[in-house]
Formats: structure tokens, C-alpha cells, sequence
């Protein structure tokens, strides 16, 4: 049962440490501040990723990979392997506390983006890469999670996205993923390097616009500057990044069929367009109660850049929305909770979890009180069942049994209320920024309690990860 | 489908007709303020319900009653009849908005007992006795709709407390409900008249004691006077606060099978000893932060009071509880959802669903990591099946869902945040105060838009009604 999560883990951790390497090389001919703490870093991921590999080698020729090899893999992927790669933040000259750096590494590869660094625009070049590429590499993993491990998983009703294509028993995964991987991964590169192209053609140096295209189709949210977007002050930046964001928040296997089949394709995508309806739908929500002077057009950039961050769960903020007016606060807050589709880089509840509330909520109505109607409901192609419904259902009240569990544990570290609330809603929802004077888009996590920064990253992990996929291991039957 | 809904609607305003002439006679004879606004109302109301009566006599004989009779029935007798029982508020010296006056009754039917009203100290006694009646009969109300009408419309889970002496069929209500009516108003009216007793000999006056029975019992939460329970500032008139407060949020079929059976069937009860528990737990977790000095049982006290009158959505406060530090804020604001058992006249989610929650979402973690297991899980000695499980757990996403466009709602009518978040959930639960300087313990809800009252209005009725019995008339499919 071990033996495959763990080999799967080594050769994590030795790719890890190959990309550690890499950036002590050019840490010492770029800025020459922290080439020591990435190869202390490489050195350590190395050893520990060589020692795995070489200790379950012989798991390799294992062909069963059953679903407690699968869930052991995710918690260890997404626990261990951010761990390690704390290291580079630890042993720089931030001089920060080993809780801080797991803070702002796990925040970027669960894509959250809340940060505990301040001065950002006077930061080592290559720790704010190392940000960026740490959230790059989350947003791709955990598109290849929502492909090929959550269906297999049956999370939250990703059994639903199964792939067709792929003859899948209830026992094991048997489809050879690896021409999969490749393609998603050569998207992701493409769309990285489109949208670091225009974000340069609209006017950001290069840096800039390296590091944010990767956060951005990461929906990730970190910023080489303190005052995120908002440091360009420029609507053609503004519009990249809205476009962009709706692009990371769409399902990429539709792009892949799209590529294949045609962009009619999209039109008929269960999820995509009602995304895209909702999202400007929200846009002019947002402007026409934003009365601030100024043209529409202003208005509108201003909404959607920010709205759209806040619905993709990236995070970035081009100023500070909660000046807008005390309802801005709400319609930011209740924001959080959307999220892109399935399949994307964006996290939160997702809308195809919202209409599967309202497809099943509304059958079970037309069931109180016509009890002998038969519904034969369907969503995207494949049948909705009873089993589909509660998955669905289960993870919805438990998705909000962690928001409140975990906005209760917060206020009792001293957190005021909204802050606790926002807090809890924006780690668990992977958004990043919260509301109020200390984390809200203008803030900083950095003041935080210890103990209230651990509760946050135990609520990105279990939001990441859909809740169930960390849980089954508090089962006891796990285990046996 | 109208007939008896109509007619039994008719007879539900002769009743309160019948309440409202006595209402008169005794403002007549004792205050001499209010006597014509209660002989209007009674004239009213007695017009329109011997009109409905006369006008639909022919359905009295009709024995089919289907489900969709049933949800027209309870949606009429939950709005028409706090619409016709508002207008002594409307007619009265208090010179309030119609508005105000259907809010206050409302409020009260629903036992949730938000107030509008001021100085309630020096009110005319027989509008506080109205008040209090109010509350009383939409308590005992709930009760029967919760013990002879959700379980045969399956609402929410309610499908697992139908009666066993009872022979439901999905199609018709078949068993006389006359002799089970009766004991269950028995019972309530003893509980009452001991409550008031108690109280009158922890120190209240008559009618303080009279009044306060009455909406305790109802788990409603109108006072006498602005200061709530923190009036009288006496331990044993809270401990008699706390014990009846627990005991209306007790399972009232269980007391009557207590009483044929011995009491020993508590212990076996699946809601009660779990609600006990939780109870004291709370109590305990409040007094262990709760630092202001004092004796333990001072302190124990105070806690009590009010998390028992949270929890069980009475609302009565002895204090505002806001000023015992951030955290408390969090805590009673988490306090709100939690509410008693099923088949008590208290709101909110119901332990119950928590219990569900939790067996249905470990047996879903248990499906994932091995699906070949064969889990039979019950509840109460009921097998529990998916359907249930889709009806509670689509309760619970509703649930939250009410309570988030509600407070979204409230916030865009201007409401501040924690006022808009309180409020929402304060009124779906039918607790009563909420949280912040406005609507908290200490305040009243008076200052309020016209159109936040009837957004809580709305959340009131849909909370009690249990979302999905006022939800299917919205379902076009229901009226074809
Ligand atoms: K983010
Ligand atoms: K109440």
C-alpha cells in the first residue's frame, strides 16, 4: 500500500531538488543573496528524494496502484513536498520563522497566494521566482489531480469528469496517463508564455511579467510588488489579467477537446458557459452599484479585475475594494466562495458543484410533492444517481462545517470577527486576500498568530484537496 | 386540491377570532387602551374565517388529503394567519407601520422574537400578553406540524420520526390525529402552568411569570421588559429559565412515551441525551473563558442562561454577551445554527441533521477508501437510506444557501457586515437577537429599512417551515 505513494514521492522530491539546483546556480549570478539556502535546500530534497526513490524501487513493478495508494499519494504530495520546499525561505535572508516559510509555501502551491513577506519590491529576485514557480507547479498539479486522481477518487463529485476515453474499474487505474500528462503540460507552458507576452506587450518588464503569467494561470495570486496589480495602474494590465484568470479558471481538458474537436466544443461544455455568465454577470453587478464618478469603462475595469480575482480565486487586487462601500464587503466576501470549474487551477466551491445543488434540490422537491414523477436528470452526458447527489451533497455541508469549525478555531486565537470569518472562507477557498484591516487586499498575514497561521494552512490544504481526499485519512478504517 | 386547505384555514381564524374578542374584553376591563383594536381584529378575522368556512364546508367531507393539500395548507396558515393576527399591533396605541406590525407577529409566530418595539416596560399588558400568546400558539404549532405534517411531507429528514403506530401511505394521511393533538396541547399547557409556577416562585410577578412561560415554552424569547431575563438579575429565576428552555428543546413525543413507558425511554432517545450533552459541553467551554472574576457558579450561570437560550433559539439574554471579548462574538454567532431536537418547538438545523451529517459523510469516507464495504446504518432504529440522506443533506446546502443570499440581501439594504451575517442567520434559525451595536442583545430591530424587516420576515417563515415546505410552491411543476 506504501510502497508506490512513497517511490511516487522520491522522484517528487528529486525533481524538486533539480529545480532547487537551478535556481542556486542563478541566484548566485543574479543577485548573489541566497545561492546558499537553495543548495543547502537541493542538497537536503535531494538526499531524502534519492533515499525514497532507491528504498521503494522495487514498488516500480508493482502494477496495482489501489485507491489507498492513491489517497496516501495526495496527502504525502501535498504535505511533504511543500515542507521541503520551504527550505530556500527558511535558510535566506528574510530571516523569518520556519512557521512563516511553510506558511508562504504551502499558501503558494495550494495556489492560495496569502503572503507573510512584506517589502515585496525589494525582495531577492529569485525568492520572488521561487513564489511564483511554487504556485505554477500547484496549479498544474492539481489540474492533473482534477484529471486523473479526483475522478478516480470519487471527491466531491468529480467522478462525474471522468475521462471517457479511459476504462476504469472500480479497483484500479489502468489507462496510461502519460500522453495525458504531456498535453496538459504543454498547454499550461503555452498559455504561461502567451500570457506573459502580453502582460510584456501591455507594459510589464520582463520579470514582472514572467512571474506574474505563472501566478496568474496558477490562480495563484503572488505579486512582485506590494500593492499587487494595483503597482501598474494600467487597464491594458488589468485586462491580461481578467482574460487570463477566466482562462486558468476554465476546464482544460475542454481545451484540449477544443484543440481537437473544434471550439464549438466550448458551447457545450457543462460548466464553461454558465461560468462565463456568472463572471460578467458579476461585473455589472459590481459597476452598476460602484458610483465613484468617472467613465464606464473605468468603472467596469476596476470591477472586473477584481471580481474576476476574487471568483478565479487568484487574489490579485488592483486597490483596495472594501473602500467601495460597506455592501462591497458582502458581495466580496460571498465572492470567495464561488470558484472556476472543475478541471481548472481555481479552487473554492466551483459552479458545477452549485448547479448539482440545484439540479438535486430541485428534484427532491418535485419528488415532496409528486412523489411517483421519474426524473431522469443528467449533467454533462452522464446520469446523476443517488450516490453522485450525496457525494455532492457531503462535501457542500462539509465544505461549510470546515469554513465555520475553522472561523471558530481563528476567533478564538484572538481574531476579530470579520477577520475570522474572511480568514477561514479565503484559505479554505484558496483565494488568498481577506477582508478588514490586517488581511484584507491591502494587508499582510504576517501579524498573524502562530497557531492562527497553522489553522490557515491546514484550511488551504483540506480546500485544495476537496476536503475528502485529506479526511479519509482521519478514518480509522483507513487503515486496517 | 384548495377545499381543506381553505376550509381548515377558515376555522384557524374563527379560533383566533374567538382569542381576539377575549383579547378585547379583557383590554376593555383591565388597561381600557387597546380594547377596540382587538374588537376590530376579531370582527376581521371573523368575517374572513366564517366566510372561508361556509364558502369551503363541502371539502369537510372530502377524506382525500394529498400532499400538495398539505403544503398549501401549512404555507396559508403561516401567512395568513400572522397577517390577520397582526392588525391589534396595526390598530393599537403603539402607532407603528403596518410593516412593524407584521413583523412583530410574525416574529412571534415563528418563535423567533426579534422585537420592533420599545419600552416594552410601560406597553399596554395586554399587547405583551399578546405578544406572548403569540408566540405560545405558533409553538405549540410547530410542534404538531413537526410531529403529524413534515414526517408525511418528508421534509428534510423529517420522514425519520413518523410515527410507528401510524400506517402513512405515500399518498394520504390515513390515522386520526385528534387524540395525539390532544395529549401533545396537554402536555404543553402543563408545562406551562409549572414553568409559571417555578417562575413565580423564583421571584417573578404573575404576569412577568405568566408571560415568560409562554415564551419559553414556545423557545421564543419575548420578554416584558427591554432587558430581557437581565431584568429580574436573579440566579434562580435563570436556572428556571435554563431547565424549561432545555426542556421545550426536547422531543415532546418523547415525554409522552416517557409517560406511558417510564423514563428510562429518554436514555434511549437518539436526539436527547446528545442535546444534553452538547448543552452542558457549551456551558462549560463558556465558562472556561469567561475570565471577569466572581465564583465559578456565578459565572456558570451567567453563561448558561444565555448559551442555553442561544442553542435553543429562545433569545432570551441576561447581559450583552458581546462584551465579554472577541471570541464570545464567534462563539454565539456558531451558537445560532445549532438549535434542539426535531419535534420540539425550537429552530435552526437540529441536532439531529448534525447526527446525520456525520453518518452519512463517514460513511461516504468509508465508500471512498473501500467500496466493497457493506455499511447498514440506522438512526432511531430506521434504517437509513440514501433518499434520506439526500433529503438532509440538501437541507443543510439550502440551509446555508438561505442564509447566504440573506445576507447578502441585508447587506445590499445597507446593513453592515456582522449585522447583515447575524441577522440573516439569527432569523432563519428563529433565535431572535443578533450580533454588533444594532440588532445584538441589547438592541432592537426597530431601526431597520422596511425592506431588511421583510427579508427577515421571509427568513423566519422559510426557517420554520423548514426551507423545503415553503420551497415547493415556488416549483412551477407543483401547480400543474
Ligand atoms: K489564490
Ligand atoms: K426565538
Amino acid at each position: 500500500m506504501l510502497g508506490r505513494p512513497f517511490l511516487a514521492l522520491g522522484l517528487l522530491l528529486c525533481g524538486l531538488s533539480g529545480v532547487e539546483f537551478i535556481f542556486a546556480a542563478l541566484d548566485a549570478t543574479v543577485s548573489d543573496e541566497n545561492w546558499q539556502g537553495f543548495l543547502i535546500s537541493a542538497i537536503m530534497s535531494g538526499l531524502i528524494g534519492v533515499g525514497l526513490v532507491s528504498a521503494f524501487w522495487s514498488a516500480a513493478h508493482d502494477k496495482h496502484f489501489d485507491l489507498r495508494s492513491g489517497f496516501i499519494l495526495t496527502a504525502l504530495s501535498w504535505t511533504v513536498f511543500p515542507l521541503m520546499a520551504s527550505f530556500p525561505f527558511f535558510f535566506s535572508d528574510l530571516d523569518i520563522s520556519l512557521t512563516d516559510a511553510v506558511f508562504e509555501t504551502i499558501s503558494g502551491v495550494t495556489t492560495t497566494g496569502s503572503t507573510v513577506l512584506t517589502d515585496l519590491d525589494h525582495l531577492d529576485p529569485m525568492l520572488l521566482l521561487w513564489r511564483s514557480v511554487l504556485q505554477w507547479i500547484g496549479g498544474v498539479g492539481i489540474i492533473l489531480m482534477a484529471v486523473l486522481m479526483m475522478p478516480f477518487l470519487r471527491i466531491g463529485g468529480m467522478q462525474l469528469f471522468q475521462l471517457e476515453s479511459s476504462a476504469r474499474s472500480e479497483t484500479g487505474l489502468h489507462t496510461r496517463p502519460g500522453a495525458l500528462i504531456r498535453d496538459i503540460a504543454a498547454l499550461y507552458v503555452a498559455l504561461t508564455l502567451l500570457c506573459a507576452a502580453c502582460f510584456s506587450i501591455a507594459g510589464m518588464s520582463a520579470f514582472d511579467a514572467l512571474n506574474h503569467s505563472m501566478s496568474t494561470l496558477a490562480t495563484g495570486g503572488y505579486s512582485t510588488h506590494d500593492a499587487s496589480l494595483g503597482y501598474f495602474n494600467n487597464a491594458a494590465i488589468y485586462w491580461v489579467a481578467i482574460i487570463f484568470m477566466a482562462a486558468a479558471a476554465l476546464p482544460f481538458m475542454m481545451y484540449l477537446r477544443a484543440i481537437k474537436e473544434g471550439p464549438r466544443i466550448i458551447a457545450s461544455d457543462p460548466q464553461a458557459p454558465l461560468f462565463l455568465l456568472m463572471l460578467v454577470g458579476m461585473w455589472l453587478i459590481g459597476a452598476a452599484f460602484l458610483n465613484e464618478g468617472g467613465d464606464y469603462f473605468t468603472t467596469l475595469t476596476r470591477v472586473a479585475v477584481n471580481v474576476t480575482s476574487v471568483i478565479t480565486t487568484t487574489g490579485f487586487a488592483s486597490e483596495d475594494y472594501q473602500l467601495w462601500g460597506a455592501g462591497f464587503i458582502g458581495f466580496f466576501f460571498a465572492l470567495t466562495f464561488f470558484g472556476g470549474c472543475a478541471g481548472s487551477t481555481s479552487g473554492a466551491i466551483k459552479i458545477y458543484r452549485l448547479q448539482l445543488l440545484g439540479l438535486y434540490a430541485g428534484a427532491h422537491l418535485r419528488r415532496l410533492h409528486s412523489p411517483s414523477i421519474v426524473q431522469a436528470t443528467t449533467y454533462g452526458g452522464v446520469k446523476l444517481d443517488r450516490e453522485t447527489g450525496l457525494s455532492v451533497l457531503a462535501f457542500l455541508a462539509l465544505f461549510v462545517g470546515a469554513f465555520s469549525v475553522g472561523a471558530f478555531a481563528l476567533a478564538l486565537t484572538g481574531l476579530d470577527f470579520p477577520t475570522a470569518l474572511s480568514a477561514s472562507a479565503t484559505a479554505l477557498c484558496n483565494v488568498g486576500p481577506g477582508l478588514g484591516a490586517v488581511i484584507g487586499p491591502a494587508g499582510n498575514f504576517s501579524t498573524l498568530p502562530d497557531l492562527a497561521k497553522w489553522i490557515l494552512l491546514g484550511l488551504m490544504l483540506l480546500g485544495r484537496l476537496e476536503l475528502f481526499a485529506l479526511l479519509v485519512l482521519f478514518d480509522p478504517y483507513f487503515w486496517r
